[in-house]
Protein backbone atom coordinates (compact mmCIF):
# COMPACT_ATOMS: atom_id res chain seq x y z
CA UNK A 1 0.00 0.00 0.00
CA UNK A 2 2.56 2.58 1.23
CA UNK A 3 5.92 1.12 -0.75
CA UNK A 4 5.55 3.99 -2.86
CA UNK A 5 6.31 6.50 -0.40
CA UNK A 6 9.22 7.11 0.97
CA UNK A 7 10.17 8.41 4.56
CA UNK A 8 12.13 11.11 5.99
CA UNK A 9 12.71 11.80 9.51
CA UNK A 10 15.00 14.50 11.29
CA UNK A 11 17.82 12.43 11.55
CA UNK A 12 17.60 12.67 7.36
CA UNK A 13 16.69 16.41 7.22
CA UNK A 14 19.61 17.36 9.14
CA UNK A 15 21.76 15.52 6.34
CA UNK A 16 19.57 17.51 3.47
CA UNK A 17 21.48 20.16 1.94
CA UNK A 18 20.52 23.72 3.23
CA UNK A 19 19.07 24.57 0.12
CA UNK A 20 17.53 21.85 -0.21
CA UNK A 21 15.55 21.37 2.86
CA UNK A 22 14.78 25.37 2.59
CA UNK A 23 12.88 24.48 -0.57
CA UNK A 24 11.52 20.79 0.86
CA UNK A 25 10.22 22.42 4.20
CA UNK A 26 9.11 25.56 2.57
CA UNK A 27 6.19 23.24 0.67
CA UNK A 28 5.05 21.16 3.04
CA UNK A 29 2.11 23.17 4.44
CA UNK A 30 0.39 23.79 0.83
CA UNK A 31 -0.56 25.90 -1.28
CA UNK A 32 -0.50 29.72 -0.33
CA UNK A 33 -2.11 32.61 -0.26
CA UNK A 34 -0.34 35.42 -2.13
CA UNK A 35 -0.83 39.13 -1.38
CA UNK A 36 1.16 42.23 -1.50
CA UNK A 37 1.67 44.03 1.52
CA UNK A 38 1.50 48.01 1.30
CA UNK A 39 2.86 50.33 4.08
CA UNK A 40 4.36 53.40 4.31
CA UNK A 41 6.79 54.82 6.34
CA UNK A 42 6.86 58.13 8.52
CA UNK A 43 8.78 60.14 5.21
CA UNK A 44 6.01 59.21 3.21
CA UNK A 45 7.92 56.57 1.35
CA UNK A 46 5.25 53.51 0.33
CA UNK A 47 6.69 50.11 0.85
CA UNK A 48 6.08 46.95 -1.12
CA UNK A 49 6.28 42.83 0.37
CA UNK A 50 5.35 39.66 -1.19
CA UNK A 51 3.78 37.20 1.37
CA UNK A 52 2.95 33.97 1.35
CA UNK A 53 1.88 33.54 4.95
CA UNK A 54 -1.20 35.36 5.52
CA UNK A 55 -4.18 33.27 7.05
CA UNK A 56 -8.08 34.00 7.83
CA UNK A 57 -8.06 34.88 11.37
CA UNK A 58 -11.85 35.34 11.99
CA UNK A 59 -14.90 36.98 10.48
CA UNK A 60 -16.63 39.34 13.29
CA UNK A 61 -15.02 40.95 13.74
CA UNK A 62 -12.71 40.25 10.57
CA UNK A 63 -9.04 39.48 11.20
CA UNK A 64 -6.48 38.26 8.72
CA UNK A 65 -2.48 37.34 9.71
CA UNK A 66 0.51 37.06 8.51
CA UNK A 67 3.80 35.82 9.91
CA UNK A 68 7.02 37.65 9.29
CA UNK A 69 10.61 36.11 9.23
CA UNK A 70 12.70 36.54 12.28
CA UNK A 71 13.92 40.78 12.66
CA UNK A 72 17.43 39.86 12.32
CA UNK A 73 17.56 42.08 9.18
CA UNK A 74 16.15 45.35 8.42
CA UNK A 75 12.30 44.62 7.92
CA UNK A 76 10.65 47.91 6.28
CA UNK A 77 7.34 46.22 6.45
CA UNK A 78 7.45 45.56 10.52
CA UNK A 79 8.73 48.72 11.45
CA UNK A 80 6.25 50.74 9.03
CA UNK A 81 3.39 48.83 10.92
CA UNK A 82 4.67 49.78 14.18
CA UNK A 83 4.92 53.25 13.03
CA UNK A 84 1.92 54.00 11.28
CA UNK A 85 -0.37 51.10 12.82
CA UNK A 86 -1.88 50.18 9.38
CA UNK A 87 -1.22 47.83 6.58
CA UNK A 88 -2.53 46.56 3.26
CA UNK A 89 -3.29 43.18 1.37
CA UNK A 90 -3.43 43.22 -2.19
CA UNK A 91 -4.15 39.90 -3.92
CA UNK A 92 -1.99 38.86 -7.20
CA UNK A 93 -3.27 38.65 -10.28
CA UNK A 94 -1.27 37.33 -13.53
CA UNK A 95 -0.54 40.45 -14.70
CA UNK A 96 1.14 41.20 -11.93
CA UNK A 97 2.78 38.16 -11.15
CA UNK A 98 6.39 39.17 -12.03
CA UNK A 99 6.17 42.42 -10.82
CA UNK A 100 5.04 40.78 -7.37
CA UNK A 101 8.03 38.32 -7.00
CA UNK A 102 10.49 41.12 -7.92
CA UNK A 103 8.68 42.80 -5.01
CA UNK A 104 10.33 40.11 -2.71
CA UNK A 105 13.72 41.34 -3.54
CA UNK A 106 15.61 43.14 -0.59
CA UNK A 107 16.12 46.77 -2.12
CA UNK A 108 17.41 49.26 0.55
CA UNK A 109 15.82 50.85 2.59
CA UNK A 110 14.65 54.54 1.19
CA UNK A 111 14.39 52.38 -2.29
CA UNK A 112 9.98 52.21 -2.92
CA UNK A 113 9.20 48.59 -4.29
CA UNK A 114 6.30 50.68 -6.06
CA UNK A 115 8.98 52.29 -8.10
CA UNK A 116 11.45 49.44 -9.22
CA UNK A 117 8.75 47.39 -10.59
CA UNK A 118 5.99 49.62 -11.85
CA UNK A 119 2.88 48.95 -9.56
CA UNK A 120 1.20 51.93 -8.58
CA UNK A 121 0.53 52.84 -5.31
CA UNK A 122 -3.13 54.05 -4.40
CA UNK A 123 -3.32 56.14 -1.44
CA UNK A 124 -6.42 57.46 0.37
CA UNK A 125 -6.99 60.33 3.11
CA UNK A 126 -6.58 58.85 6.60
CA UNK A 127 -5.08 55.91 5.74
CA UNK A 128 -1.53 55.96 5.85
CA UNK A 129 -0.68 52.63 3.46
CA UNK A 130 -0.60 52.28 0.11
CA UNK A 131 -3.19 49.62 -1.62
CA UNK A 132 -2.01 48.14 -5.16
CA UNK A 133 -3.91 49.66 -7.99
CA UNK A 134 -3.04 46.38 -10.07
CA UNK A 135 -4.85 44.26 -7.75
CA UNK A 136 -8.66 43.90 -7.71
CA UNK A 137 -8.83 42.83 -4.54
CA UNK A 138 -7.85 45.37 -1.86
CA UNK A 139 -7.82 45.08 2.06
CA UNK A 140 -7.02 47.73 4.61
CA UNK A 141 -6.05 46.45 8.28
CA UNK A 142 -5.71 48.03 11.73
CA UNK A 143 -2.66 46.37 13.30
CA UNK A 144 -4.22 44.59 16.48
CA UNK A 145 -2.02 42.26 17.97
CA UNK A 146 1.52 40.23 17.46
CA UNK A 147 2.94 36.56 18.58
CA UNK A 148 6.10 35.86 18.61
CA UNK A 149 6.59 32.12 17.89
CA UNK A 150 9.29 31.28 20.66
CA UNK A 151 11.06 28.43 18.49
CA UNK A 152 12.21 30.87 15.42
CA UNK A 153 11.58 34.43 16.36
CA UNK A 154 8.55 34.11 13.67
CA UNK A 155 6.03 36.82 14.67
CA UNK A 156 2.50 36.67 13.69
CA UNK A 157 0.62 40.10 12.88
CA UNK A 158 -2.91 39.81 13.59
CA UNK A 159 -4.68 42.95 11.56
CA UNK A 160 -8.55 43.93 11.77
CA UNK A 161 -9.90 44.43 8.15
CA UNK A 162 -11.38 48.39 7.70
CA UNK A 163 -11.74 48.83 4.15
CA UNK A 164 -12.32 46.22 0.88
CA UNK A 165 -12.22 47.11 -2.28
CA UNK A 166 -13.31 44.27 -4.98
CA UNK A 167 -15.03 43.94 -8.01
CA UNK A 168 -18.56 43.32 -7.24
CA UNK A 169 -19.30 40.98 -9.93
CA UNK A 170 -17.32 38.45 -8.32
CA UNK A 171 -19.30 38.30 -4.91
CA UNK A 172 -21.66 35.61 -4.88
CA UNK A 173 -25.38 36.05 -3.34
CA UNK A 174 -24.47 34.26 -0.30
CA UNK A 175 -21.17 36.63 0.38
CA UNK A 176 -19.11 33.88 -1.55
CA UNK A 177 -15.94 35.78 -3.44
CA UNK A 178 -14.57 34.12 -6.48
CA UNK A 179 -11.30 34.50 -6.09
CA UNK A 180 -10.77 32.60 -9.18
CA UNK A 181 -12.81 34.83 -11.73
CA UNK A 182 -10.79 37.66 -9.67
CA UNK A 183 -7.62 36.11 -11.21
CA UNK A 184 -5.85 35.79 -7.39
CA UNK A 185 -2.80 33.76 -7.77
CA UNK A 186 -1.78 30.68 -5.03
CA UNK A 187 1.80 29.66 -4.43
CA UNK A 188 3.76 26.65 -3.52
CA UNK A 189 7.56 26.55 -2.07
CA UNK A 190 9.42 29.59 -2.40
CA UNK A 191 8.84 30.67 -5.84
CA UNK A 192 6.05 28.22 -7.74
CA UNK A 193 3.22 30.18 -8.50
CA UNK A 194 -0.19 28.48 -9.84
CA UNK A 195 -3.65 29.46 -11.08
CA UNK A 196 -6.38 27.26 -9.72
CA UNK A 197 -9.72 25.41 -11.11
CA UNK A 198 -12.23 25.09 -9.27
CA UNK A 199 -13.80 21.51 -8.75
CA UNK A 200 -16.80 22.65 -6.88
CA UNK A 201 -18.46 24.06 -3.73
CA UNK A 202 -19.74 21.57 -1.22
CA UNK A 203 -22.52 22.49 1.21
CA UNK A 204 -21.83 22.50 5.23
CA UNK A 205 -21.06 19.10 6.12
CA UNK A 206 -23.22 17.05 8.82
CA UNK A 207 -23.10 13.90 10.50
CA UNK A 208 -24.65 11.08 8.50
CA UNK A 209 -25.50 13.41 5.97
CA UNK A 210 -24.13 13.39 2.29
CA UNK A 211 -22.93 17.10 1.20
CA UNK A 212 -24.64 18.68 -2.01
CA UNK A 213 -22.58 20.79 -4.72
CA UNK A 214 -23.62 24.56 -3.94
CA UNK B 1 -8.95 53.06 -13.14
CA UNK B 2 -11.04 52.36 -10.25
CA UNK B 3 -14.47 52.79 -11.04
CA UNK B 4 -14.99 49.09 -11.52
CA UNK B 5 -14.01 48.31 -8.01
CA UNK B 6 -17.06 48.53 -5.47
CA UNK B 7 -15.95 49.66 -1.69
CA UNK B 8 -16.88 48.17 1.60
CA UNK B 9 -16.23 49.44 5.10
CA UNK B 10 -16.50 48.78 8.76
CA UNK B 11 -20.02 50.52 8.85
CA UNK B 12 -21.09 48.06 5.81
CA UNK B 13 -19.61 45.06 6.90
CA UNK B 14 -22.05 45.44 10.96
CA UNK B 15 -24.86 45.67 7.87
CA UNK B 16 -23.83 42.34 5.91
CA UNK B 17 -26.24 39.24 6.78
CA UNK B 18 -24.71 36.86 9.45
CA UNK B 19 -23.95 33.65 6.89
CA UNK B 20 -23.06 36.56 3.91
CA UNK B 21 -20.31 37.95 6.37
CA UNK B 22 -18.86 34.75 6.97
CA UNK B 23 -18.47 33.78 3.61
CA UNK B 24 -16.77 36.83 2.35
CA UNK B 25 -14.48 37.46 5.04
CA UNK B 26 -13.33 33.83 4.75
CA UNK B 27 -12.40 34.82 1.35
CA UNK B 28 -10.50 37.88 1.83
CA UNK B 29 -7.28 35.27 2.28
CA UNK B 30 -6.40 33.73 -0.36
CA UNK B 31 -6.35 30.60 -1.47
CA UNK B 32 -5.74 28.00 1.54
CA UNK B 33 -3.95 24.79 2.67
CA UNK B 34 -5.93 21.73 2.95
CA UNK B 35 -4.72 18.84 5.08
CA UNK B 36 -6.55 16.09 7.35
CA UNK B 37 -5.22 16.66 10.94
CA UNK B 38 -5.08 13.18 12.87
CA UNK B 39 -5.19 12.92 16.39
CA UNK B 40 -5.45 9.99 18.95
CA UNK B 41 -7.13 10.20 22.35
CA UNK B 42 -6.14 8.24 25.21
CA UNK B 43 -8.38 5.18 24.70
CA UNK B 44 -7.14 4.78 21.00
CA UNK B 45 -9.81 6.36 18.87
CA UNK B 46 -8.15 8.48 15.87
CA UNK B 47 -9.58 11.90 15.34
CA UNK B 48 -9.42 13.65 12.01
CA UNK B 49 -10.67 17.47 11.31
CA UNK B 50 -10.26 19.24 8.05
CA UNK B 51 -7.97 22.26 8.48
CA UNK B 52 -7.66 24.97 5.77
CA UNK B 53 -5.43 27.37 8.25
CA UNK B 54 -2.35 25.59 7.91
CA UNK B 55 0.88 27.88 7.37
CA UNK B 56 4.31 27.33 7.09
CA UNK B 57 6.77 28.48 9.98
CA UNK B 58 10.24 27.53 9.27
CA UNK B 59 12.76 25.17 7.73
CA UNK B 60 15.05 24.75 10.81
CA UNK B 61 14.28 23.53 13.04
CA UNK B 62 10.89 22.58 10.83
CA UNK B 63 7.77 24.30 12.03
CA UNK B 64 4.42 24.45 10.75
CA UNK B 65 1.29 26.43 12.23
CA UNK B 66 -2.55 26.17 12.33
CA UNK B 67 -5.17 28.22 13.31
CA UNK B 68 -7.87 26.83 15.48
CA UNK B 69 -11.25 28.24 16.26
CA UNK B 70 -12.18 29.11 19.99
CA UNK B 71 -12.40 26.03 22.39
CA UNK B 72 -15.92 27.26 23.53
CA UNK B 73 -17.03 24.05 22.03
CA UNK B 74 -15.66 20.51 22.73
CA UNK B 75 -12.58 20.55 20.13
CA UNK B 76 -11.87 17.13 20.13
CA UNK B 77 -8.22 17.98 17.79
CA UNK B 78 -7.10 20.41 20.30
CA UNK B 79 -7.87 17.81 23.84
CA UNK B 80 -6.10 15.13 21.82
CA UNK B 81 -2.83 17.21 21.25
CA UNK B 82 -2.68 18.33 24.79
CA UNK B 83 -2.66 15.23 25.94
CA UNK B 84 -1.06 13.49 23.23
CA UNK B 85 1.57 15.95 22.55
CA UNK B 86 1.57 14.85 18.75
CA UNK B 87 -0.55 15.27 15.05
CA UNK B 88 -0.60 14.79 11.67
CA UNK B 89 -0.88 16.78 8.90
CA UNK B 90 -2.20 15.19 5.43
CA UNK B 91 -2.56 16.31 2.31
CA UNK B 92 -5.97 16.05 0.36
CA UNK B 93 -5.92 14.84 -3.09
CA UNK B 94 -9.00 14.36 -5.49
CA UNK B 95 -9.58 11.07 -4.71
CA UNK B 96 -10.23 11.61 -0.92
CA UNK B 97 -12.22 15.60 -1.45
CA UNK B 98 -15.40 14.41 -0.39
CA UNK B 99 -14.49 12.40 2.62
CA UNK B 100 -12.04 15.26 3.90
CA UNK B 101 -15.01 17.59 3.38
CA UNK B 102 -17.16 15.63 5.46
CA UNK B 103 -14.66 15.18 8.18
CA UNK B 104 -15.55 19.03 9.15
CA UNK B 105 -19.07 17.99 10.00
CA UNK B 106 -19.57 18.07 13.96
CA UNK B 107 -19.29 14.12 14.86
CA UNK B 108 -19.56 13.09 18.79
CA UNK B 109 -16.96 12.76 20.94
CA UNK B 110 -16.21 9.14 20.46
CA UNK B 111 -17.27 8.84 17.23
CA UNK B 112 -14.03 8.19 14.76
CA UNK B 113 -14.45 10.41 11.46
CA UNK B 114 -11.99 7.64 10.01
CA UNK B 115 -14.76 5.19 10.63
CA UNK B 116 -17.48 7.86 9.08
CA UNK B 117 -15.57 8.55 5.88
CA UNK B 118 -13.82 5.19 5.01
CA UNK B 119 -10.53 7.16 5.31
CA UNK B 120 -8.31 4.30 6.59
CA UNK B 121 -5.92 5.21 9.35
CA UNK B 122 -2.53 4.53 9.27
CA UNK B 123 -0.40 3.41 12.71
CA UNK B 124 2.91 3.68 14.32
CA UNK B 125 4.71 2.60 16.88
CA UNK B 126 6.10 4.89 19.35
CA UNK B 127 3.88 7.35 17.50
CA UNK B 128 0.26 8.51 19.04
CA UNK B 129 -1.38 10.19 16.22
CA UNK B 130 -2.99 8.34 13.23
CA UNK B 131 -2.03 9.30 9.41
CA UNK B 132 -4.25 8.97 6.74
CA UNK B 133 -3.34 6.09 4.62
CA UNK B 134 -5.51 7.36 1.41
CA UNK B 135 -2.94 10.85 1.06
CA UNK B 136 0.45 10.90 -0.80
CA UNK B 137 2.30 13.87 1.71
CA UNK B 138 1.92 12.75 5.25
CA UNK B 139 3.40 14.49 8.15
CA UNK B 140 4.03 13.80 11.41
CA UNK B 141 4.32 16.64 14.27
CA UNK B 142 5.55 17.32 17.59
CA UNK B 143 3.39 20.05 19.72
CA UNK B 144 5.73 22.54 20.26
CA UNK B 145 3.74 26.13 21.59
CA UNK B 146 0.31 27.63 21.16
CA UNK B 147 -0.95 31.35 21.04
CA UNK B 148 -3.99 32.82 21.61
CA UNK B 149 -4.95 35.54 19.47
CA UNK B 150 -6.36 37.84 21.93
CA UNK B 151 -9.04 39.64 19.64
CA UNK B 152 -11.21 36.56 18.93
CA UNK B 153 -10.09 33.62 21.54
CA UNK B 154 -8.63 31.43 18.18
CA UNK B 155 -5.44 29.28 19.07
CA UNK B 156 -2.26 28.92 16.70
CA UNK B 157 -0.69 25.37 17.51
CA UNK B 158 2.63 25.38 16.46
CA UNK B 159 3.94 21.74 15.71
CA UNK B 160 7.96 20.61 14.98
CA UNK B 161 7.92 18.47 11.60
CA UNK B 162 9.33 14.61 12.72
CA UNK B 163 8.59 12.58 10.01
CA UNK B 164 7.11 12.86 6.09
CA UNK B 165 6.14 10.16 3.51
CA UNK B 166 6.14 11.53 0.21
CA UNK B 167 6.12 10.05 -2.98
CA UNK B 168 9.55 10.32 -3.67
CA UNK B 169 9.32 10.86 -7.63
CA UNK B 170 7.83 14.32 -6.96
CA UNK B 171 10.88 15.53 -5.13
CA UNK B 172 12.88 17.84 -7.32
CA UNK B 173 16.43 18.16 -7.26
CA UNK B 174 16.37 21.01 -5.10
CA UNK B 175 13.95 20.37 -2.53
CA UNK B 176 10.88 21.10 -4.58
CA UNK B 177 8.02 19.29 -3.60
CA UNK B 178 5.45 19.24 -6.95
CA UNK B 179 2.29 19.26 -4.67
CA UNK B 180 0.13 19.68 -8.25
CA UNK B 181 2.18 16.58 -9.38
CA UNK B 182 1.17 15.08 -5.90
CA UNK B 183 -2.51 16.29 -6.43
CA UNK B 184 -2.87 18.47 -3.43
CA UNK B 185 -5.74 20.63 -3.59
CA UNK B 186 -6.42 24.08 -2.54
CA UNK B 187 -9.75 25.94 -0.98
CA UNK B 188 -10.84 28.96 -0.56
CA UNK B 189 -13.58 30.69 1.44
CA UNK B 190 -15.27 28.21 3.72
CA UNK B 191 -16.54 25.68 1.37
CA UNK B 192 -14.65 25.94 -2.23
CA UNK B 193 -11.74 23.77 -3.59
CA UNK B 194 -9.57 23.82 -6.11
CA UNK B 195 -6.97 21.91 -8.08
CA UNK B 196 -4.12 24.19 -9.53
CA UNK B 197 -2.37 24.22 -12.55
CA UNK B 198 1.65 25.69 -12.10
CA UNK B 199 2.44 28.97 -14.41
CA UNK B 200 5.95 28.63 -13.13
CA UNK B 201 8.58 28.73 -10.73
CA UNK B 202 10.67 32.31 -10.44
CA UNK B 203 14.42 32.17 -9.43
CA UNK B 204 15.32 34.06 -6.10
CA UNK B 205 14.65 37.98 -7.14
CA UNK B 206 17.26 40.18 -6.96
CA UNK B 207 17.23 44.25 -6.75
CA UNK B 208 18.02 45.52 -10.69
CA UNK B 209 17.46 42.05 -12.12
CA UNK B 210 15.04 39.96 -13.99
CA UNK B 211 14.39 36.74 -12.92
CA UNK B 212 14.39 33.47 -14.74
CA UNK B 213 12.34 30.61 -15.14
CA UNK B 214 13.14 27.97 -13.23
Amino acid sequence: MNQDLKRYTTSDFDEFPKEFRRNFMNCLSGFKSLCLCGTMNKEGLPNLSLISSVIHVGANPPLMGMLMRPETVQRDTIENIRKSGVFTLNHVNPKILEAAHQASARYPTGVSEFEETNLTPLLYDKFSAPFVQESVLRIGLHFQERHTILANATTLYVGKVVMIEVDEEVIRKDGFIDLEGLGSLTASGLDSYHSTNQIKRLSYARPGQISSEL
